[in-house]
């Protein structure tokens, strides 16, 4: 994720970042400026249009049309959004609960059980690693940090690693409790955090394999296609060559927000606008080791 | 569901796929495109319609109600949408509560209770294939795994099959409280889990059950079925033939919109935009014989 | 409710079903046809307005305001919508309660005390018929089953009848746990399905006692009124006898999203578009049977 | 709030209601039909501007803005129904505590314990005398109900009156399972009820307390005002006298949306939309009087 | 957070407040009627355009571009909106659980216990204060109250100051339990508030921490810029000098919904729209002093 003041328009307006849908666009948007003004010297110089021919009122399909498509990508931005938002709201409780169960840890283990507290100072961390890294389809041996008598030979990465690290964490838990270091309740007390962690594994990966439904996909492809093929043929006639700047501000438009839908539905890249799973592991390691 | 990668564009805008819209709505693609031609020739070769006819005006009417119609539709996705994103949640916590209880159990479990550890390695999985063969209308008895002391001819397919392997669940983790293998505490701690079963078939099922209310339904429809039937004649003044492809691309686009509402309300049947339920049940057992 | 097939759009279109709105609109379309044919009278015979009269322009009125009314039509069908939903999720939650409680009973009571199961066997279900009579005002006896040591003559129907079963349960849980019969973890464990009957009454009620607020009532219907009325001035101008039509479908659109809103608003009546209380009521007492 | 049928039409639209958003903005109404009639005048009589003058292509300028304005009105009145309607969920949770906290004490007191079983007969609807009055900012100490040992002159008005009433009844759950009336689960098992008190206290306050931002008020005010005021020169001239009636409309259409939500963002007063917080305390007594 | 009455128009409409839009974009208000001014002359003195010149066209882009901006802006505002109202809710929910921890506790701890009393009655509040000041990246040791043991030098304010103090918080507790004063069913019962301190501080940072995904950012202001840039030169043809008062208006509309969108997006600060965590905290400082 790139840090950014939200209110310092110039730079934005100005320069073209390598994050920005205008530079990943542009291409397009000069096919599409060759496209009108083939389009718009048909219409002057080839068919010569009369004033009254029917061509002019193509535009109306476009205003009736152009409500749709809008709505259609509203729609669409709410709900990429949207995922984006629960990503990161996953992340921000997993750094919550990585930070509580540290806490309650801390205040339960006695002061002297070192090899415990060093297994959860390692594992609550190694943890939110191993999922930035699934999320990723990549494995990072070298970020773990071994402790607390779990040496990483152990994890089999053919296999579901943060499966594995939740493994540990729950049958240490419980085996605390059966040496009666813990109590019952204060097992019960440490339940929300310990079932947390598959929680927000799952919620994440449902978050990376689901795409909108296929046939949305499709059929705002298509849509912007065809709506944008057609669009010069009324406006050409109208503006003239004015068409062609035109033509490149609307599909900028139009393809930007499908574009930006498309990069931030699946957040835990490590794309411009992805979260910044890296450095969220990391803090939650600083703070884990802060507490216990 | 179908695999696919959002960022392509090209194979979605030009291949049309078994499950685009635009295939399905062929048929009434040409349809309107005859009437649309039916009534241009009648406008222009039959009525002789003069320029300052009222009845270019009738376009009037359909720009005031294209707003309503955008607007309805937009509302019908959304809901639709939400019903399909609610389905995929529910799986997702499925799947998070087998993980859930399969690492409690492994802990719970002393490491020698084979029996045990088998009843739960096979029931918890066989749930997600039974509710997913319960969502579809089905019985699938050979998705079955039996094991830890359940044959499946105790399973009765007449009756609520996902219920039925929930009591055997339920009662199994009460017993093992009641011979001692377990404690209060410890039950208590995977009270969540339990309870969250049948939680999540009970949703599903009102989801599959419950469509968009009647009225909604029956209003949509013929509120499409006028507002296009109404709309050639206004723009066949002002467009000509052209009201040909024009009808056609209009039409293609409202009906895609309820087309795909209609699909993706109901996300447990096999179709292109229902969610992968089949795979999702194979995850969990594969990820409950790791754990396990 | 009624089941309907939501991809039969033939008979959607062309039959007029006893809970379309179509049919409840008729004598108002009716009446906005023949004021509409007496404005268009007015102004072409009577008043004989010139082609630059002011009067066409009306129609800008309708279309600056046109936007307005659709976002607050859109507005009023997404909260009645909402609640709709909200009353079949609390059904389906009492569904999901109801399971859950028997599941755990059977697992809990030991296999011989028949009246203690025969007691949750009725009164799970009864709870369900209590409830949806409750909210009909109507007080059916003859849906409840007696058993487990509850007579009917104890129910108090001036009082509120939901609540005294809900009391039934509760101490009959409680008064297990003091005789011994269930653990007090045992009792914690079926803690959350005891306070849900509550919860979920209390939910259904509110939906029941709270239209939308008064003035969003009053003004919309007002502000339909007056923008219908108006209507016909500017477009009788424009489309001459063609408004006729126009009107009709333009007020069948508008007053029916109002007409539909308002009915699924209370979704617990007994209209078509109300929810099949009783169908769900009925499942409940046959799981609950099937269960214990 | 007003009790009333959503679907008795007529008299919603002749009747003008004591709090009808016409009544209230009759003035202004009559204000800005004055100051059209002066821009018509200007226009016709004075200024007598010529078919082709600009100033009649202000309108391009509203109907630019009008979509804005729209939007912007809606978001509105969306986020005043937000509160409107959480804060009737909040009683609404506030009424099925009372009843599962009686229900449970119901259950968990002896029979013969008819000093408990008085404190909470009387405590528990005082809460929601308390919070009403506590919401309004007055102290009707007549609306208490002694008993169970609590004296009312114990209260001290200058202090936060809610606060103190759940004091009471923590201290007393605590205090009967110091005593051994109620076991360390049973004592759990009504743990979500006492908790809820001071939860909804908190979040009807935070309604209360928290209108929209500052600035978007400003700002649509300010949006309103101008838009109002501009929009005569424009449709002066294509509407001469028609101006006054459809300025009156237009006015009365946007001020209603934003008075609307000024009233239901802060439900708890006595206004006509506002909720019934008094008729629903009142129904907890009679509920808790009837289970206890 | 300025306090203000809702209801008083007057104020509002003609007042400029400090915090108002209009000050911050007068200077770019100014530059845009200067820029509008160049067009019209360029337009009207320079190049002559004719009535038939394509120049006037433009605006059909502007009039099929509208309907998206809105859209982007009404989703803008939407989902800043919903980040200051989340922050709400966050406060509101530390009020109710630092009021809830104080009056278990109040109702828990021995009469005479005037250590632990004195402990929970200053650390509660310094928990908001700490977590206000955190928020602003400010330190203000002077705003701690010490007691029940825990001085101040034990505070590392290079360390995350709220986990030091909700570690103390969750050591205090279980440490009377394992003394003693509390038991297991007593800890569990204050359980979900210890957890919540923790959840609330990582949404509070969650919301501080993340601006709308960057390409958003980027996106809209570019939009905006072009938008308003190029808008002048439709707008001039149509409406001559008329264009500058025009585009005044319409920048201050545009402008101002993302400005108020970028203010309120990260409520923590100390500007005009953000939350009185300041007025919060003092206010959770008197409420646990008169409670405990």
């Amino acid at each position: 994720m790139i840090d950014y003041n939200p209110k310092d328009w110039f730079t934005f307006i100005f320069r073209i970042h390598k994050a920005d849908t205008v530079r990943k666009l542009m291409p397009m948007i000069v096919a599409i400026c060759l496209y009108s003004a083939l389009v718009a010297w048909l219409e002057t110089a080839v068919w010569k249009l009369s004033d009254d021919s029917r061509v002019k009122n193509i535009s109306l399909l476009h205003s009736l049309l152009g409500f749709v498509i809008s709505l259609l990508l509203a729609f669409r931005s709410n709900s990429a959004y949207d995922r984006w938002w629960e990503g990161r709201k996953l992340w921000g409780a997993l750094v919550n609960n990585s930070r509580n169960l540290a806490l309650r840890m801390n205040a339960l283990l006695p002061e002297g059980d070192r090899d415990s507290r060093e297994f959860f100072r390692t594992m609550i961390p190694n943890y939110a690693f191993a999922l930035k890294n699934h999320l990723r389809d990549q494995a990072k041996a070298e970020e773990f940090v071994a402790g607390g008598g779990v040496e990483f030979n152990h994890l089999d990465t053919a296999r579901h690693v943060p499966n594995q690290i939740a493994a540990h964490l729950m049958r240490r838990a419980y085996s605390l409790q059966k040496q009666g270091v813990l109590t019952g309740e204060q097992l019960l007390s440490i339940n929300p955090e310990l079932q947390s962690f598959t929680d927000i594994c799952g919620a994440c990966e449902r978050i990376r394999n689901t795409p909108i439904p296929f046939s949305y996909s499709v059929f705002l492809k298509k849509f912007i296609f065809f709506y944008v093929m057609t669009l010069p043929f009324g406006l050409a006639f109208s503006l003239g060559w004015f068409v062609i700047p035109a033509m490149a501000f609307i599909f900028y438009v139009l393809a930007s927000m499908e574009l930006i839908a498309e990069e931030i539905e699946n957040p835990f890249g490590i794309d411009a606008n992805d979260l910044p799973t890296e450095r969220i592991s990391g803090n939650i390691r600083r703070h884990v080791e802060e507490i216990l």
